[in-house]
């Protein structure tokens, strides 16, 4: 028996977010997917940076976040993502130390950079990201600790790192590896990787039963099943993944395990200042909520008071104190 | 006749702010000038970083600040200070350039890197500034363009930028460019700059009457002229400098203009987060309105409503429509 020494422990991208306000009319005339993702290359990330207004620098990364989410509730966590040996390197493995959450990843020691997110946020408090992923996308099997996740409870994969080949491989690897060691592996989709091949290969792991928990929008889980009711999504899904949890935005969440629903409302917000990390503050409560033995309903409501908290500050980690708000 | 074409130049640290909430013990804990300000060397950075919290960055520097409030305010502004070329820099210049300030100071090819400053911010809105300068101390007379001096209507000195000889000296000399094409000379002190060898510079410059218009709080201003009443400092300072403006802090600030005196209260804030750059957004208001031909009265209105703004939120510049607030 190998010894369960953390709770969680994600692999995603390791991103500095780039935040500034701007209005409709900028998201427009730079054909930008508002409220959605997009990635850029070099060029167009200088180029759009160029021309939009004065930032914020915060570290973030979807998994990355939701580990900070995770640390603030009180688990466990660890990290592993890839950074540059640069200064937003640097800043994104601050950050992530300085929360508690364990990251030892090496720095790559050559180009590319550290990726970042440039993340445009209109007076709706919509988030518009535009990422440049970078080093983050050159993450490979052998820069992942094999015991790390033998030793969590939970092995968490994020979905916009499934797109390139080699933390793909990687994160087949950790699934691989957490299963093999009787561990519970989550899966956070993400819109891009719900079309095309990448949708073959996501649903192919589904399918091989590598993923027990399974996070998605809506709109995500439809593009993955290709059914518009989400009661056909849910009957298409719950014979391969354990629970299947939905976001539905203002609208709330709902869980279904082994088939069974359970559905709340959305946490109630005074002011949706910036709506990044909703998602990634989701899923940590949830869970952390599942780490301590909670149930669907328990999880599903831990889940919508992180993401509540995040949306009320600009920046997709959380500012207030998570552990004061959820008990778990 | 030099054609008129900026509002203000200033010359001034070029830092990136690295800040995070933290409480009274930690500040206790590290010894830190709490409210205050302290030079650290590349280690004492390093070691007090990997101490505090997540963080997040946002361009700072004093001066650099005041310009991006006086860009706010519709001034046509230009900001003079030493970056290297790095991810911190690059961020420094975007956000100045994003601002629409004037920025083209060549980043240094070489080490050192581009100057932090790691405020740290306590539960009582008061910020603590450990400042590393590096590549920011290494501003020479050469890196100046004598043209943005000789264009515009002031010229913004920095005190904190007096300590380090060659940014001292690309000071003194912009002073008397600025002098020679008939332009307004803008100093602001720092505490750092008040005591010992320093002081008797800035005397020596104020003497030599290159100094129209004097920034400086009431400790700082008592500390250089060594009186204790804020009448003696003004009696000791109005023959010497046209201007002498001094901030009290919620007390509000008062202008002595050829020894006639101004006062006016502190505008209100509803809940102050972070008095990070209020000295600095108090000069952008006041000089802005100075450029814009107004008196000593509403020089200081001006100033008491961007500083305001400021301490509302987290970092040193302004993200409220600062043209809406101080119709200039």
């Amino acid at each position: 028996m190998i010894p369960q020494s953390l709770d969680i422990v994600a692999i995603g991208d390791a991103i500095v977010d780039v935040i500034a306000t701007t209005d409709d009319s900028f998201i427009e005339k730079h054909r930008l997917p508002k409220g959605g993702m997009q990635l850029l290359t070099y060029e167009q990330a200088d180029e759009l940076y160029a021309a939009m207004g004065p930032a914020r620098e915060i570290s973030g990364g979807s998994a990355a976040n939701s580990m900070a989410g995770a640390a603030a509730l009180g688990l466990n966590a660890a990290f592993v993502g890839q950074v540059a040996d640069d200064q937003l390197g640097a800043i994104f493995a601050h950050d992530m130390r300085a929360l508690g959450v364990r990251f030892e990843t090496p720095a790559l020691k050559s180009p590319p950079p550290t990726g970042r997110c440039l993340i445009l946020v209109t007076p709706d408090g919509q988030r518009t990201m535009n990422t440049c992923p970078a080093a983050s996308h050159e993450l490979t099997v052998a820069a992942m600790d094999p015991e790390l996740v033998r030793s969590a409870t939970v092995t968490f994969l994020e979905g916009y790192l499934w797109g390139p080949e080699r933390p793909r491989a990687a994160m087949l690897e950790a699934a691989r590896i957490a299963h093999a060691a009787d561990r519970t592996v989550a899966f956070t989709l993400s819109e891009s990787l719900c079309i095309g091949d990448r949708r073959e290969g996501v649903l192919g792991m589904i399918d091989a039963g590598l993923v027990d928990i399974l996070f998605g929008n809506e709109h995500e889980i439809r593009h993955l099943t290709g059914c518009s009711s989400i009661e056909d999504c849910i009957a298409s899904l719950s014979s391969k993944v354990e629970t299947l949890v939905i976001t539905l935005g203002a609208a709330g969440s709902l869980a279904s395990k082994r088939g069974e629903v359970s559905q709340i409302a959305a946490a109630p917000v005074t002011k949706v200042v910036d709506t990044t990390g909703a998602g990634d503050l989701f899923a940590a409560g949830f869970l952390a909520a599942q780490c301590r033995n909670r149930d669907v309903f328990d999880s599903l409501h831990a889940g919508a008071i992180a993401a509540a908290e995040v949306i009320s500050h600009f920046g997709a980690r959380p500012e207030a104190d998570l552990k004061q708000l959820v008990n778990l």
